[in-house]
């Protein structure tokens, strides 16, 4: 069969292994490649181009074929696959790029990651692995021969198989792609504490248009060439997203340049369809690349080099669907935007589209790939790196394997001493402090808190007592705490701390991400995918178990009050609870030892995202650390010191969840003892949210009988909660009692207040939960009116208070409890 | 009192009002300034600097004073405010442009308004809009006088008074700025089809680190010269976010410079802190930046020009809290990052503080400033432009008052007609995009689609037939449907998308963001702002309406079985319902004419959030348009011929919502005919979710009779949901017959399938809710262990025919209505 224009390559019988590249000087190797005088790379480009035909073969293969993988008989509809899914615009540049850099890491002995921003590229990301024996190791069914090649076209995109993207099954991956723009944070993320790595990342120019992306590049300000590892961004320029041109393929060259020189990167540009141009193009590219981050790291761990490097990238203009069929039906498809998904979309129907795909198959010369059995041609094993440095086996992107458990300080040494519940005061986030800055002065390489510039502000600031700030870039004396290696990562985008952690961990380290509990919504999107890939992870018995994500929100929606309307949002809870219950978990200490007994737990735990929403402004001490450790292991629990129903059957259940819920709780039960001192009390203190979910739905949740012995089957229960309230119904509507439960929580009615002012808005302080209590429990008989309306007189005149000193009375904000 | 160090400025008595500039070369100012030859501002600038004072004094006032505002007597303890809010950091420099935009404003007559990124600076954004005496025109009780001046001061940030960020309340304002990163896709949004509109745009250092931001830059090239405005983006660079510095303001001078040339826009830099000096620079740079936008403009509008223009940006580095106080106890404060919020915390308790609070204070000269009644003085009132041309009143910010009534083709037009429902297929998002075409035919300048590129592949491509998707840049040959002018956005960022619709809707006029349902979280906190805007204004009663801001989710979770697991969330409802009722609104229309209906509905609404979920796929067409109108008027209702109830008392109902459930709940109904004749079962199909809810609790909701009315209060209701199962619960909890209702949606089991297994996987499948039927309905029996069974069978062994076929059978996907 003919080969197809524009894609011949020279022909060269025998190769050698390619020799190390020497490390030369990067500027010398580029005018040598303006001048056009490239030549030592001709003894690997034939192997590279028969690499790459074969990953391209087997995406298209993927994407079309039923049976008949190897073409031995000739193409019929009966061979192709009834429903056509998959992407193969994108994947000839992800398989360039892969065998190009196998060359680079068998030259150069490299410890890779290949991270693919385009994660519709699935069909690259499996022919790769499988190319390189790892998915047949991972996935012995799916064998490296001939029933295997079936096997793997097969399950591609098909019911019970894979799927189409760049998944949690794909060997080699840590990244999804599915929703896209967050890949140059994983690389970072992935590159942190590991100076051996190099993260190659490709970013696809549909990808770069996306916020997170943008400031994606950025991470070169944070990453330390003496401790960290380095990324190698291919900014991949196929031309198109889905119908529309990219913006970043159809900018002037010179602004192309410009842009990335701006965000301080050293970009080379290899660009143009030719394969075998190419070919020289991009190893040249790539071997100046890794020369200079050779000696990038090398300058600045020899202490030669100072300041920010100017890292290398690669910007890569290839046709999308370089190789595919260059018209269809006299449309043009290569080159195009047409070339997106399925190029011939026909086959199965269309014989000139059946005949068109044969001789797009047959174009990479499938003989000539595969053996006899359909195994891999021994001269392509042979460019494959092998054991753990193929990138579909390295280590680094199945993190669990190399996660080595923290070395925790005993959380209980940083508690503070409770002799009376209710009478002192701590800021319960700078405890935690104090124990996060000896977990970090115990794991110099492998712990790290990430958040937009409130470490400090969330009472955390302990930590700088021994680690800094991470900014590799210009510093001023005014500076505090600031150095191009630390243990604290603080950017203005929430995007970057998410993607950062998630690359860290998923690496195999630990983490901490602390933010503002309204503005965590920035990253519901990546935080639904972090979940999503944890929960398929959880099934796949060769992915080893992670860190947990671990959320600290501590400026929270009830100390927004100064902020306004726009800092109050508690609902990233509810967007966590959709998420599969093997995965989530939310904890809602009301104090500081409560918060140091959660924080050791979470950074114990694995798999999962745990949720912590905690106050750093001063706040009352309820519990002496043991009474918090048991507290905390439960998870939920009747408070008898401060209940007045003598262990026995109360009136009212007062349960609450949160600091402030818990405080209002708390000052509402003192008003009752006072008010009704024959009133029966019980409290009710939440710590673990699911702990209210059915047993059935949720591991640590409740049976129904425990529930029912907590809040009774039958009395009314006041729950005064941090969350919007129906979260609390959500969970509990299946209980004996729920239609006794009445939920107090944010009703979205901010606006400028003091914090008192702002509780009273939301019918969440303790004179309304007083009311509550009066609507609810009819034995009160006949002096309810007469107190009812004391407690709405005694709001009003709070308001009024505040509205006249513009801060809440003294009698609430110096309430402690006096029992 | 002493001038203090570094803010002298010169003092000219007599103050003619600036002439026009002239358009001149920008080069040749630039190198005039070079050469430093620029006088020929000297005439503004002590009336710019004199403005820029008392905007200064008063934002400090705001933050600080509770009265003696205009500092008549020597400053003491009981003058300070007891809680001491707001950020004087970012404030001098938005007071520094506002001066500066004010004299371009009167020497051009310029239409602009003013973003201000750094949302922070509430007290610069009031303090401008009392100076232009627009305050007081919107709140009369702060009036422009001492009294008013108090008032002013007293209210900042005060329980019942403004909250301390530019928001709604704030004259001028359509730019919240609490939760950063959106201030340039706000700006750009706002200046499409404006074209006599200027949109200065202040970009905080901090904000620029965001996603949001460094995408939002590449508006410029979806930004037509010939039928949008301006945009003048100005970075200000004031070094610091809370406690670290701005990476922005951290990278060498050359990058700076390139990242703005490779983002395409032509930076000018302003870079110091001598007031004098920068006036000068400032007015300078100013002047060539208006300049060059009116010589793109005019090249442009002439047909002198093509392609797209290097818009011109500001740089302004000036230091943070630039006038504060420089040193606060031996400690550096303007200029570091101690100058962010409070520069004094303590003035109430030092003496110290409260003499170096005056001392600060009294550096503006107040008793220049204002009069003897506490007005502004005359010269300064001179400065300010009148009418509609100040900044702080101009309609398109308060875009309500300027919003055209879209013209509505009948929609009833591009129906389908359905003589027997459920026989024959339609892909609903293509008759709205027939409907589509049409509005936009009649509107041709106040209606948008903004999507991340989905606008073809969401079927609205008939839109296409009338107008071009918008890139202002290089086209190709093969582009099609491309071009400088249209009124399709697409750009592969939902928040580029967001924010965009956002600016567009706030400054009057129409528009639809259409995206996949799963992506559009990504969003999930700029629609919680927009929201938290929309509820404050509503209150408001100088903000006229806007019209709704409406999501199409077309690519929706049901038809991601090929797609995958990521791509799967319908939880972006959960996220809208958390928001107050009045302003949110979800609709679920089960077909093509419903959906009709219902974006009929949507586009004529004003202030609401719409969010319409509606397949793009062949579905089967459920009711002719009379009826859809009817059930979309209804928003819920009985399909009385798909029910066998008889009208009366039914056995079970059969409840459904999205158009997957209803079709399963259908085919459900299909097969219970079959097996049980003598069933009476009731279909319930919900179009407008809000329904559910008590009527209490939102304005659409059902009372509690038609409630039960519709569902029965004590019989089985089988519910098929489009979204997670615990949804219809939150709406539902308060309802009689809640014990009874069990609800089936996505529970989050996605992998790769067909789409029939998927909602199988998902046990939404018609046998799955038959199985429900069975086990809810006692008196179905002896029969039923043995249909039960059969129904188990049935979708085993269509799970087998999936995977052996690769698709679903027959008998599933061609199932259509057969009674």
């Amino acid at each position: 069969m003919d080969e197809p224009e524009g894609r011949r390559v020279p022909k060269i019988p025998d190769l050698r292994p390619c020799a190390r590249s020497p490390v030369v000087d990067g500027l010398k190797i580029a005018s040598q490649r303006q001048g056009g005088i490239v030549s030592r790379f001709d003894g690997d480009l034939e192997l590279i181009d028969a690499y790459w035909r074969a990953a391209n073969y087997l995406s298209v293969g993927q994407i079309y074929l039923r049976t008949n993988p190897l073409l031995r008989e000739p193409l019929q509809a009966q061979h192709i696959k009834p429903r056509l899914l998959g992407h193969w615009g994108t994947s000839p540049g992800l398989n360039f790029c892969y065998a190009h850099l196998n060359r680079t890491i068998k030259a150069r002995d490299l410890n890779m990651i290949y991270i693919m921003g385009p994660g519709h590229g699935g069909p690259a990301a499996v022919a790769n692995a499988w190319l390189e024996g790892t998915y047949s190791e991972v996935y012995p069914e799916v064998s490296q021969d001939e029933a295997g090649l079936a096997r793997l076209f097969r399950q591609f995109s098909s019911p019970g198989g894979i799927p189409s993207h760049v998944a949690p099954e794909t060997p080699g991956s840590i990244h999804e792609g599915g929703e896209l723009g967050y890949s140059l944070a994983h690389a970072y993320g992935a590159a942190f504490d590991n100076p051996d790595l190099v993260v190659a990342c490709i970013v696809g120019d549909g990808e770069a248009e996306t916020g997170p992306l943008a400031t994606g590049w950025h991470g070169n300000k944070f990453l330390d060439p003496v401790g960290d590892g380095a990324v190698l961004p291919i900014l991949h320029l196929n031309g198109y997203k889905i119908a529309n041109p990219a913006v970043l393929a159809r900018i002037p060259e010179d602004e192309l340049i410009r842009l990335f020189e701006g965000y301080g990167y050293r970009p080379q540009l290899v660009s143009g369809d030719d394969p075998e141009r190419m070919h020289r193009e991009m190893a040249a590219a790539l071997d100046q690349a890794l020369d200079e981050i050779a000696e990038i790291q090398s300058m600045a761990r020899d202490g030669r080099g100072h300041g920010r490097p100017r890292w290398p990238m690669i910007i890569l203009r290839s046709p999308k669907g370089w190789t595919g069929p260059k018209e269809v039906e006299g449309l043009p498809v290569e080159g195009t935007w047409r070339a997106h998904q399925v190029p011939l979309a026909a086959v199965r129907e269309n014989p000139a589209h059946l005949a068109q795909l044969e001789e797009w198959l047959r174009s990479y010369r499938p003989e000539e790939l595969f053996d006899a059995d359909g195994r891999p041609a021994g001269r392509l094993l042979a460019l494959a790196p092998s054991g753990e440095r193929r990138m579909s086996a390295n280590p680094h992107a199945n993190g669990g394997v190399l996660l080595r458990p923290l070395k925790l300080p005993d959380f209980t040494a940083y508690g503070v001493p409770v002799d009376k519940p209710g009478t002192t005061a701590t800021e319960p986030t700078r405890r935690l402090g104090a124990f996060l800055r000896d977990v970090i002065t115990a794991n110099p390489d492998n712990f790290r808190i990430m958040g937009p510039d409130e470490t400090a502000s969330n009472r955390l600031g302990d930590v700088l007592e021994v680690t800094d700030r991470v900014f590799v870039g210009e510093r001023y004396e005014t500076d505090e705490h600031l150095g191009p290696r630390g243990r604290v990562l603080e950017v203005l985008s929430e995007h970057q701390c998410q993607g950062w952690l998630e690359g860290y961990l998923l690496t195999g380290r630990h983490g901490l991400f602390n933010s503002y509990e309204a503005f965590v919504h920035i990253v519901d999107s990546m935080f639904n995918q972090h979940a999503k890939w944890l929960k398929v992870t959880r099934h796949l018995p060769w992915r080893a178990p992670l860190a947990s994500f671990n959320y600290l929100l501590s400026s929270h929606v009830w100390r927004q009050d100064h902020n306004g309307f726009t800092h109050q949002d508690p609902g990233f809870l509810d967007v966590v609870l959709n998420k599969k219950a093997e995965i989530v978990r939310v904890y809602l200490p009301p104090d500081a030892n409560t918060l140091l007994s959660v924080g050791d737990h979470c950074l114990r735990s694995r798999d999962y995202v745990n949720v912590v929403v905690a106050g750093k402004q001063p706040a009352l001490n309820w519990l002496a650390m043991d009474q918090a450790i048991t507290h905390c292991t439960r998870g939920i629990g009747i408070w008898e010191w401060a209940s007045t129903d003598g262990g026995g059957d109360p009136d009212v259940v007062m349960a609450c969840a949160g600091d402030i819920p818990t405080l209002e709780t708390l000052a509402a039960t003192d008003l009752l003892r006072r008010l009704f001192p024959e009133l029966r009390v019980r409290v009710v203190n939440v710590v673990d949210l699911m702990r209210l979910q059915p047993s059935d739905e949720h591991p640590h949740g409740l049976t129904d009988p425990e529930f029912d012995a907590l809040f009774t089957p039958d009395k009314p229960v006041i729950f005064a909660f941090h969350g919007y309230p129906y979260l609390i119904h959500r969970l509990t509507y299946r209980r004996t009692g729920h239609h006794n439960l009445h939920v107090r929580g944010y009703i979205e009615e901010g606006t400028t207040t003091t914090p008192f002012d702002m509780v009273m808005m939301n019918d969440l302080d303790r004179f309304h939960l007083v009311m509550d209590v009066i609507d609810r429990v009819p034995s009160l008989g006949a002096r309810v009116a007469h107190i009812r309306q004391r407690m709405a007189d005694k709001r009003l005149e709070l308001r009024a208070y505040t509205r006249q000193h513009g801060e809440d009375a003294p009698d609430i904000s110096d309430w402690t409890w006096p029992h």
